[in-house]
């Protein structure tokens, strides 16, 4: 059997440096970074838990890739730059198959961002993934979730709801035993979906791609910006939080995944509102700079949607296309949450 | 029921931002870190894992220590002055009274090293301790594993073996179920110790002292360190093979905690060369340097004592006081390993 270091050694050291940034990688008691002259360090941290985060089972490839793109897109959501990420990780077992190809998910990602892997640690335990990802960014370029100003447009990247479309479908092909079971045991059935779409519905929920582009291309034209982790309604609720602001949104502007076009209005405007894992942005920007909002996204090949504005008070206020109030949100998922 | 956002708000969050390198800590997508003009950032990460690195029922308080010492014992080994970490925490259920405890020796620690928590991670699963923490030093200072040079001393701080008495009694007490149980099915029964000297032993165990003054202070005297996490011979053995050297070491030399002083003498080798846990420096320094060494040891009430010699070629060469030599060392903890 391998031991830990081979383990290490031999799936997730690089032979080389990757990054300017990193002065000393994998293999002492600490990385060493050196972030830009005049540079802030952007760092965040996600752990992910099978059975909470993913399904027992989830092609190893695809997790690689879904662990770092969860902290990727948190730098996103900041306008930061990617520089590295350390990893930990508890296995149950340690299976040469798995590594290999959890690994290649993950540094395949790493290299399309020039993201360095600098540390990490390997234990044995239930399967758990902990990433700390570093990026920078010039002092006062940050899009915090506080930055929202009345008047501001709300804006959403992509399209929302494919992921929880695709969980949905792969719990009522294969019932979860335990608590991520448990909140989805009420989801209505679903009609037919097109397998092209609904292939595309799953990339998004087990590949998710982080709109760490977009970031950048937004940071002197946005005013606040969150990624949307737990589902639109409650992660623009943070936002409004931080922000002492409130919020109308159009419903029916919000931007649907091609998958959901055969379910029924309300189920689109569930899963949409508040789907969870759709790692998308939503931030917030002055009128003024629509158009400034239009030609950055562009030059990212990234769309966005225009879906509401910031008001003065708080609270989220929904209304459909004709201006009809709406119902409160439903609820955003939480982990401690009574399911 | 607390909701997620409820917990890490009433455990973690502090009111100011504690340190001057922390433009941005808890409750945004990232934090922001500014470390001092013109230095590096030291990083290090562990996950522990209930049954792998504490016993089920340790102690909340003593495991939030733990779990950060275990940390800034890193950065003390690279030399690193520590700034900040995050935490990342799995957990079976939202217990308060747990988390009052844990957070509160968590931060007590914290607070002793002027080191502020800026972000982290909540959620449901098996019981899993992630940080990661950022110490600054300047280019060129860090401690490395591969600056060994033949004719170095070979130095250790504090006394080694009294965590893995602590763990032995308590495993004797209460043997655990699984893994962690497995690997000390086989030890030997242990002789009456004075109860002053075995709860010294359990507090080595179960709050360690990172010996981050230490570090600081040996920064432009030592050539190479390491911290011992997993015994002393193995993690010797990481500098020796990083600096391409072997080493001369005289067993009778190592600093014995004095709880195992009425043990036998095979037992007091084994767990002084490979008991584990111990968390104090390893570290090597030129010959010419010995004064220096012993003065910076005593600026910061840090015991050191010289142990060996680093020399050309390969291997761990071990001897008793008389010069004879002895067997190889028992193997180092592995995660991996077979039992």
């Amino acid at each position: 059997m391998l031991s830990e270091f081979d383990l290490i050694r031999q799936y997730f050291t690089r032979s080389a440096v990757s990054h300017g940034s990193v002065a000393l990688g994998i293999g002492d008691d600490c990385a060493l970074l050196v972030p830009s002259a005049g540079m802030q360090l952007a760092i965040s941290t996600d752990m992910l838990v099978e059975g909470r985060h993913f399904l027992p089972g989830t092609d190893a490839r695809a997790l690689g890739h879904k662990t770092l793109a969860v902290n990727l897109s948190d730098l996103a959501a900041m306008g930061a730059r990617p520089l590295a990420f350390t990893l930990a990780l508890a296995l149950p077992a340690a299976q040469p198959a798995w590594l290999e190809e959890f690994s290649g998910g993950l540094l395949a990602l790493a290299d399309a961002h020039g993201c360095a892997l600098i540390g990490g640690d390997t234990t044995r335990g239930p399967l758990n993934l902990c990433v700390t990802v570093f990026g920078e960014l010039p002092p006062g370029a940050a899009l915090r979730r506080n930055a929202a100003r009345p008047g501001d447009d709300i804006w959403v990247s992509g399209a929302l709801g494919g992921a929880r479309l695709a969980l949905e479908m792969a719990l009522a092909a294969e019932p979860l035993a335990g608590d991520a079971g448990q909140k989805h045991q009420s989801a209505p059935p679903v009609p037919p979906i097109e397998p092209a779409l609904l292939a595309q519905a799953a990339t998004r929920l087990h590949m998710p791609t982080p709109r760490v582009a977009l970031g950048l291309a937004l940071r002197a034209i946005a005013h606040a910006a969150i990624d949307l982790s737990d589902g639109f309604a409650g992660d623009l609720g943070h936002i409004l939080h931080a922000s002492d602001c409130g919020a109308s949104v159009d419903v029916d502007a919000l931007p649907v995944d091609a998958a959901l076009q055969t379910l029924s209005p309300t189920l689109q405007r569930a899963w949409t509102l508040a789907g969870g894992d759709d790692y998308e942005l939503c931030f917030t920007a002055p009128k003024a700079q629509r158009a400034a909002v239009l030609a950055a996204a562009a030059s990212v090949q990234t769309p966005v949607t225009r879906v509401g504005r910031i008001e003065a008070g708080s609270g989220l206020r929904l209304h459909d296309g004709a201006g009809l109030a709406l119902d409160a949100a439903p609820p955003s998922f939480d982990h401690f949450g009574t399911p």
